[in-house]
């Protein structure tokens, strides 16, 4: 038996002990944790009780955003040893499917996702883990830069997918944390400069202060004039991230990337979205669909510890674990200031 | 004065004399055109007057897809000589634009296409063009044959797009002119097996003739069920190609392809289409959008040299440039058994 | 204890009861061995003992392309059952290895690959195989094609690797059983025409039976002489496959490719070539190694499906396993009419 | 008649009048030279006399590293405009060359380079030059870093065609100026650190003055120890960067990067290079050569101007033209302190 902290149903959460599974296996790592982020999607099992076909029917832990040290390690186990600190892809492959074969296992069907029901999250004092999917902190990436590893991983793929040139000019549309980690990872991609496009007065001034990053108000601004000032009439950006899952975004981005650009659709739309095929024909564009994020842990980390990526303006809170559904109340009120809460253990 | 087949205004079509452009500048060469396919756009023009925003305002000569003989070179001209037997690339660019320079002339906003308006077409004894984009063909590559080049195109340049590796299994959706060469360019891109989807069985019998093409008659078979028998459940065809620009064929587009899939995006729906992002999502499918073609005439024409790609079933009549609007009518009326029209010079 | 052709050391063959392991794990399948084809790695192991840094140490049992019947399976085998008539790919990846989860099994240093030493191989009436690596023959794939598998699988994945487009030409270096699978897999891959090149006219002209693949006779023609009068001067092939070895044969591939082409090393040379980089650079060649192959075997077995690749007039002679030690001293005298030796069991 | 220096012969430079052709056609620039940079091909034209096939038979006009402001403009010239800060691509290619129409217009065999006999080059007061090659400097990038995009372009090009994916740890032999600049290159197109590698202390000590660039002297280091130490034993950097033309740098380029990475080979070698072709096989590099650089000036401008390149610190020295072949003979010193040496006018 654990402490952890429980969603029981839709709406009700417990910090209270539940029985976990604990079997270090020999490919296995056991790691104490030490902070944990709460994601978008924790907050809406929490207040919706599902997310499309997954549906919480059993008490289920949460949090899949985290950091640790590790205190244990199996037989086989040779990359890591007791005391590393590190963080953790939150999903587990089956590595014999065909598409973890073929390299793609975060599109494998079978794959065991932390805080995905009915698999338990890690908002618990100690989890057992494999070792492939548990990556070393260097001395300069703290716990809580850790826990940030996940969401950055989003952004960090998507740029992997946009195969993004040096120098390139991008286009983000929407500026919530996955937006900003795009743009973020964009630039540490080899972009030159990242417009982000939001209605949000308050987001965008976070992600404005970064260098190089160039805020575009929806309320005031159309993009497609924004870009067309910055590109020239008839072209526009090398690749634009949809971030937003909002069906004018959509729009927005086959207006303002260039002929042969890219668009990379990163934001998850709650419904089917009326999408102009002509227009991106006209360009010739090449779209990518991205589903969370593969080979990406170890250079999301890499980035941080070069200096290349700073996560540090985007923690906006952290709560002890016993504040913890204090902090689930606080994330689900949506405070556009707050880019992440984090739990500490 | 030169003779033409000319399109007067919406639904009227006249052979008359007509003034046209006949200078031969130094990089250009004159031919004498042997042979014009009738394309959809074109009965598109004679029937409604209009394409999207490209609207009959003056009277214009139709026809782009054409095979002839070079009558005259100019003075810089060194690749090509008086007799060769050719046919030619219908979109001229500005080859200094930008578009042009990155190797993208195909989507140069600034591109001069034969028999859109403005632009007259071919369907005229004689035509000037860039010796640049127009190609010699080989002896056992007939006149009937070099005017199919130009639709054929769209399915080879849809095949690089698709990154087509040896032994994939494709789907088309949609049995048109289209559909079917795009479906032999897939074989002869190294595609094993090719399904091919449509509502229409005369359409379904003529792709079917073909080896490896395997027809599913959507009035009969859901396209997800026959895939699955071939490719195993949870799995899917490595590429679809779309050329119906019809709603659904979307939907079976991504119910059909594999987890990290391709799907090219070759028909021209007529509204914008209800998409479902995040079933592409899931499985992490690559989108690619094409606008007509570029840097394919001469892999068309060495496919069909090579045998790799048999055209002849696919010419369902042929008629004198004197009957030319009575092959207009007859492609007005859309027979499913008549994959393709031409007119002889 | 099983009856198998074992290579006792250096020069010495034995065809006798040998102890192998046989045991069944649950993700593996039992096969009785239909099959074997002679590769001129085991013929080098017979003649030299050793291939670079693997030396026979201690006896080992020959043979690594073979097809057969599955006899039985482990209990969480699910694609193939008792009946199916399958071939194997020789080598066994550790799933969990960096190399493998990325995608590239083949270059997993921990690879165990049938006789290769100290791992046994198959010219045995029974192995046991994981069921992930064992592919199943469709009806009109005979035994002794997929026999020729594993050798094609090297042309496929080159041709992977190549990234060939429809309508390329491309050439050749050397007519051996490699350099005539690459041809094939090259034109299967969408090749409109593939020229190789060798000294020797037996070989030369066992490819040359096969449409659109030219031979070039090096004691006769300097291929870049023959490239250009097809290529135009100063042009030359898309794509290389150096397939021989040979020093002289790299020089020839740098002057036969076109600029911005691709040249694919194939043959392994026993020592250093002296390349000249600088002629490379002025094409800006793109140069991709292969090792083995990955994810292929069901590709090529496609590709023979299809009818897109014929191997049968590559198979030179068929031996019982009771007359396997003169069909390894047949493939060691090495006449060049003999593309491929088979042992059936 | 203008004044120039002039290389009337090998060895011997002048600072005279010479007659040039000054003619403004319709898609053309004239540019007031400010800056030029001393590029070590036009030292080894003053010392050799010739670089290869390209022997200096007239008096012609050396440099091809410049920026300068425009003092007229063609009459079909719309994206520049008279006072604008420049600066220019030496080459000039033919449009409608087959490369430069597949976008390779740097491999255009045609292609007339400044300063590359018998090319005038632009150490001059006043050029012409195709608008197209022509670029506007930022208000924040000076003359002289404007003079240094040359250089800096074959670096951002070799990343390019490196395909750096954000957090890649890169290799860089050779800390020579095309060394240093490919290595901050590969900082700026997403590397999260960079080794490089040479047996020259003052060289490396300006490059380890850079974030995130690695010195690894060559006389007390193996590069393969100071990698495994960094990557793992038995992995290596994702991507090398030959930038010595050295041959021991080939084998410590095979010898450090990991399986399926890539090598790209920027130096030019004096002559063939014995390469160990199967040792990159065990590996399935991919590699990639270059020649100059094709569609990189914008995105190098927008690179320092973004703050990702700072060139400053490279800069060594600045001379007025009257001093100009002072300036040569320092650069024919070869100071290792010395990057790059500039003349302004």
């Amino acid at each position: 038996m654990a402490q952890a902290l429980v969603l029981e149903e839709r709406g009700k959460l417990s910090l209270r002990e539940i029985a976990l599974d604990d079997t270090l296996g020999p490919d296995d790592v056991r790691i104490a944790i030490h902070t944990v982020g709460i994601c978008g999607s924790d907050v809406h099992y929490y207040t919706h009780g599902a997310i499309g076909p997954f549906v919480v029917r059993d008490p289920m832990v949460l949090g899949h955003e985290a950091s640790g040290v590790i205190t244990a390690i199996g037989e086989r186990v040779t990359t890591l040893k007791i005391g590393d600190r590190v963080c953790m892809e939150p999903g587990i492959p089956d590595p014999l499917s065909r598409a973890a074969r073929l390299g793609y296992y975060n599109i494998d069907p079978a794959v065991r996702f932390w805080a995905t029901p009915p698999v338990h999250g890690c908002l618990t004092p100690s989890v057992v883990h494999p070792a492939a999917y548990t990556f070393r902190l260097p001395e300069n990436v703290s716990f809580a830069e850790g826990a940030m590893v996940e969401p950055l991983a989003v952004g960090v793929h998507a740029c992997v997918k946009a195969k993004i040139q040096p120098g390139d000019v991008c286009l983000v549309t929407g500026a919530g944390p996955i937006g900003i980690m795009t743009a973020l990872s964009a630039l540490a991609s080899g972009a030159s400069q990242v417009f982000i496009s939001d209605f949000s007065a308050p987001k965008l001034a976070i992600a404005g202060r970064y260098a190089n990053i160039v805020p575009i108000n929806l309320a005031e601004t159309k993009p497609a004039e924004r870009i067309a000032a910055r590109c020239g009439e008839g072209w526009g950006v090398d690749v634009t991230f949809e971030a937003s899952g909002f069906e004018t975004a959509y729009q927005d981005a086959l207006d303002c990337t260039r002929p042969g650009g890219r668009l990379v659709l990163v934001g998850m739309p709650p419904r089917k979205i009326a999408f102009d095929i002509v227009a991106a024909q006209a360009k010739e564009l090449s779209i990518e669909t991205i589903f969370r994020y593969a080979h990406v842990y170890d250079r999301a980390i890499a980035l941080i510890a070069s200096g290349s990526i700073d996560l540090k303006p985007l923690i906006s809170g952290s709560f002890p674990l016993s504040e913890g559904i204090a902090a689930f109340e606080r994330a689900a009120e949506g405070r556009p200031e707050d880019v992440k809460l984090q739990i500490t253990l």
